[in-house]
């Protein structure tokens, strides 16, 4: 005899709450919003201002920027003239929902089109919060090593799209990019991952290319 | 009338409780535990591999490895013939005092005079968990940019000794040596800073000359 088996539905957290409410908000503006994750030094703040120049008349972008401290990246981004938000987590490993319904209250959301969240720099603790985006992207870097997806597989497993960022320093590295194209694929069979360098501009158009059809 | 302050001594977490078991237990073998700290590949273990080979013979290495997932590590520490243990967080930010105890019980503590602990690779989380060492060391890197210590102040501020490694790569980024070496100075006064590549192996004996006074 079959008994029907009860499901308990997941009980919402606070942040998944208000994560919901960014999203909702976000939506109401027709602002896409993407969650750029990394560890310290990856680029993140790099190809945020990388796309800035490169969809300068084609697309309105905000950022939002994730710091344990300081506000260096929110002063880089504020020379373009492209509204921007610091957050300081003043400790926090990661950006969590009610910071940035904070910090959504401050941008002039009927002015953007795409809207860039600039986690803190941690290959963990970011994926496990909900923040209200639409999409998730990783950066990672060639001087981090090809070997990242095997130790860092939950990072590379929740992404939509990843960037390997600084490809112009692969002459003076041992990085094994068919290594990390195999490991990558072997956990996320589905995103994009696109090859740039900041430095140089290669392959930043591909990505800006992606990020406007995701918009429209 | 003054009246008597109470004072409440802090109370040990479960944590804090067996990390003084993890140094009782090290003090009592005469081991030296360093807990290494940074971002993903910066290079921990490169740092520890390059150690291994310039100590042979003049101090006997013992590796405990941290890692969210894989045994990568371990895998390079064993093939030097060091005896190595692998620790797995499943997800985990950061090592804590019961996962080194159940390291240090699989380790030949009477054949080690210094014990590295690799450290999840996360800026933030570890150090706000104690795990019995004796001294806590951060490997910064130069493709990460000069600019860390303004972000991740926390982890510079506590360490006792810092590496900046892949100095090699110095020509083809935009890092300013100055600057970092200021910001450095800025949150920690008396640390010491050792520029290295583990590529060439320049600055390398430095540190290990530091590392044997330590041990003495």
């Amino acid at each position: 005899m079959s008994k029907q088996i009860p499901v308990i539905e997941e009980i919402l957290s606070a942040n998944d709450l208000i994560a919901l409410e960014n999203r909702k908000l976000l939506d109401a503006h027709g602002v896409l919003a993407v969650n750029i994750m990394a560890s310290p030094g990856a680029g993140k703040t790099s190809v945020i201002l990388r796309a800035i120049e490169s969809l300068r008349g084609r697309l309105r972008i905000g950022v939002i920027e994730g710091d344990v401290a300081g506000r260096v990246d929110a002063d880089k981004v504020a020379q373009t003239g492209t509204p921007v938000v610091q957050i300081n987590t003043g400790g926090g490993c990661h950006l969590d929902a009610p910071q940035v319904q904070s910090a959504l209250r401050q941008l002039p959301l009927s002015e953007i089109d795409l809207l860039f969240i600039e986690n803190v720099g941690n290959l963990i603790c970011p994926t496990g919060f909900a923040l209200g985006d639409h999409l998730k992207l990783m950066v990672a870097s060639v001087p981090e090593g090809h070997d990242k997806p095997l130790k860092y597989p939950g990072m590379f497993t929740v992404v939509d799209a990843l960037l390997l960022n600084k490809i112009d320093l692969m002459p003076y590295l041992d990085f094994d990019l068919d290594a990390f194209r195999t490991a990558v694929r072997a956990l996320n069979a589905e995103a994009p991952l696109f090859e740039v360098s900041c430095k140089t501009g290669a392959g930043i158009e591909d990505w800006v290319e992606w990020l406007i059809r995701q918009c429209s």
